[in-house]
């Protein structure tokens, strides 16, 4: 058998992490077939493949052959696809099969699929045997340039997403960008809700960029590598300045805290709402909040919200199939949220596009009149 | 309400970790009821205890006083007592009921109760919003000498012991001794065990000075104050050098490769054995093999089995209640254990009392026909 010939064209981010955790996220078409022996030079005897049924179908066995003609014993942990698998069964689930392949101290977890697989795999490997090494081979676009970066690794409990977890980074990230090819249009999407974001964070230009370029991405042209490295490279930046989002790193969640709360309000029903989806309204919320509070121009939350739809993202809070409920509900779900600090609300909000800021201590009678208004707005439509 | 007089003869032992994680631990009688005021100098709104249902009765009520007294905020998370507890569903219900009492990111867990809790709450706390601070108010023998003291927390997987875990150290340790007058006669000497080891592992002069003062350990007098500080003195000094069990730690599981095994066997049944009968089965063991192979003499293997005998505890296979299967089943156990590098087996042997040290790569055969012996010896009883 002979190795097949990367791509020439292969992009490389490295993430300058300290105390002999730093680590390159490569990107390029066909890394999943040559993944071995880049992995294999992490020394280590056994690699245990964790993936979902919907991935592990189309790319487990030619990750394993790859891994295991590179010398690595290999073996796999299939979990069910979904947000769902990131709970405390599915990290039993996870750490159980991870015992049965006898993975040891020295050996390596290879997280194979979305976020989910790469949030729970991770959070596994953060804690099995108090800490074995993990590699990222994320396959969606969200992964790809954003979950698999950056270890922040968990779970979601009954009463919010993402309560639990561990800071534990990856020793090599592997975006196999031809892996979106089989990727539906509608988690295409939702990962494109965080391409834009990192524009809408800290970057005009490169959100004049993806106005321009956003249907390369989609058809899988070179536009997509690009993009996968801009954003990997706005990550990295990002963690390395603060790993442990005592700061900085917060402006990462633009949308988010909206966004959790309607994925907490449809039971994290990926049916109902997708997270890319939720983050997608939430940012055009964040915007328009942000403009109702006179912080940045109403013609920049219009902007927003119509880059997100042309390229098939909802913005608006009734977009939700079934409904999101109440304000009151909305504002309950929010104040589960991590971002919570003695009883205050914090947002991401801005003062334009490419200027978000964090915003501690935001009123909660003021979000609630806002999304009373937005709410509203529904009735009229 | 009068805050009660703390004892004059608080002992303290430092343990001079770097990074800022360097914590203290005080032992003396009536620390439960002075615990807010050190508590509160951490900084911080809420206090949330985690204890399980027979600690908590007698002493939750006394502690949670302390702490509102102190201006905390204080919660109760019961668990059922046993090592069942230290399980998957045991993290999920103290994540769940932490969550609940919304324990956030600069608030505090207090672990009260044995080394269960402890182990329990602080995977819990290591966690928990990837990481709250957390003190130990440890209330049983064992973990005032050893599961308080070093930061390693975690739970059990049905493959093994402690599979599951996070390094998370404490913010400070209260081991009031007064509390271990109302621990049960069998968890007394099962905690007597660990101080033991202590002597076995480096210092022939303490296992001399537990000959003689074993007894007042036991009844309450100034020796118990005594034997917990030089306990922890021994265990900090080891963690300190070696806090990720890299090299010298690995000492402090002497009698563990044994003992480990033994709990599996009997299905971590405390009703048959418990983790420090274990311990003193698995450390005569130890012995008993070391002189075998020749490397200490077989009178030391003899007064290690004589000293623990004369204390209560167990030093045979054949002390467990039921029967611990055969030399396969053992060693089958024995092998899912963590200290298995490559398959090989290692363990913590002695060239005398005092004189322990790590022996990787030690021959399954002859460990075999070790076993064979030990559990011949007892058709002969
Ligand atoms: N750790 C972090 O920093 C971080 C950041 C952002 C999001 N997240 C988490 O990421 C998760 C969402 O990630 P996601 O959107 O990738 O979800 P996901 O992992 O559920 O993947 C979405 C769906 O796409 C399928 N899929 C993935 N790759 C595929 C491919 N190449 N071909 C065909 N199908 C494929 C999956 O099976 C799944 O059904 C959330 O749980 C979120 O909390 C984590
Ligand atoms: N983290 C570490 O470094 C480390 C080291 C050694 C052992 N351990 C773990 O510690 C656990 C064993 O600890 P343990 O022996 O304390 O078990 P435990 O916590 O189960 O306590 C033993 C029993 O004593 C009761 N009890 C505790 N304090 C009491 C008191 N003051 N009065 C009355 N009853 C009391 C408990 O309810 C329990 O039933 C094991 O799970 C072991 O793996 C951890
Ligand atoms: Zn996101
Ligand atoms: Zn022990």
């Amino acid at each position: 058998m002979t190795e097949p010939t990367p791509r020439q064209d292969l992009l490389t981010v490295h993430v300058p992490l300290d105390a002999g955790r730093a680590y390159d996220i490569l990107i390029g078409r066909g890394l999943i077939d040559t993944a071995g022996a880049a992995v294999a030079a992490l020394g280590g005897r056994r690699a245990a493949i964790v993936t979902d049924a919907t991935v592990g179908a189309l790319y487990a066995a030619r990750l394993r052959t790859s891994l295991e003609r590179a010398g690595l014993q290999a073996g796999v942990v299939t979990v069910a696809p979904g947000e769902a698998s990131k709970s405390y069964a599915g990290f039993a689930e996870v750490c159980d099969g991870l015992l049965a392949l006898k993975v040891e101290r020295g050996d390596l977890v290879v997280a194979l699929g979305g976020g989910v697989v790469g949030d729970l795999a991770g959070f596994a490997a953060a804690t099995l045997r108090r800490g074995v090494r993990f590699v990222q081979v994320p396959t969606s676009l969200l992964a790809q340039v954003d979950s698999s970066v950056g270890g922040k690794t968990g779970i979601n409990a009954p009463l919010g997403k993402n309560l639990i977890g561990a800071f534990h980074q990856p020793r090599l990230v592997l975006a196999d960008t031809a892996a979106l090819d089989t990727l539906s249009e509608r988690e295409m999407r939702a990962g494109y809700a965080e391409v834009a974001k990192y524009g809408l964070i800290a970057d005009p230009g490169f959100f004049d960029w993806c106005e321009a370029n956003w249907r390369g991405i989609f058809s899988g042209g070179p536009e997509r590598e690009q993009a996968v490295a801009s954003c990997c490279r706005a990550k990295a930046a990002v963690v390395t300045r603060d790993e442990r989002e005592d700061g900085e790193r917060a402006l990462l969640n633009l949308g988010h805290t909206f966004g959790h709360a309607l994925e907490r309000l449809t039971g994290y029903d990926s049916a109902r709402l997708v997270h890319g989806e939720g983050v997608a309204i939430g940012m055009a919320l964040a915007f328009r909040f942000s403009a109702r509070l006179g912080l940045c121009g109403g013609q920049d939350a219009g902007r927003v919200a119509n880059h997100l739809a042309l390229a098939g993202l909802p913005t608006r809070l009734q977009a939700v199939p079934g409904g999101c409920g109440t304000v009151e509900s909305i504002l309950d779900a929010m104040t589960q949220d991590k971002k919570v600090r003695d009883g205050a609300l914090t947002f991401i909000l801005a003062r334009g596009i490419g200027q978000s800021f964090i915003a501690p201590g935001i009123d909660r009678a003021a979000v609630a009149a806002f999304l009373e208004d937005e709410l509203a707005s529904h009735r009229d439509l």
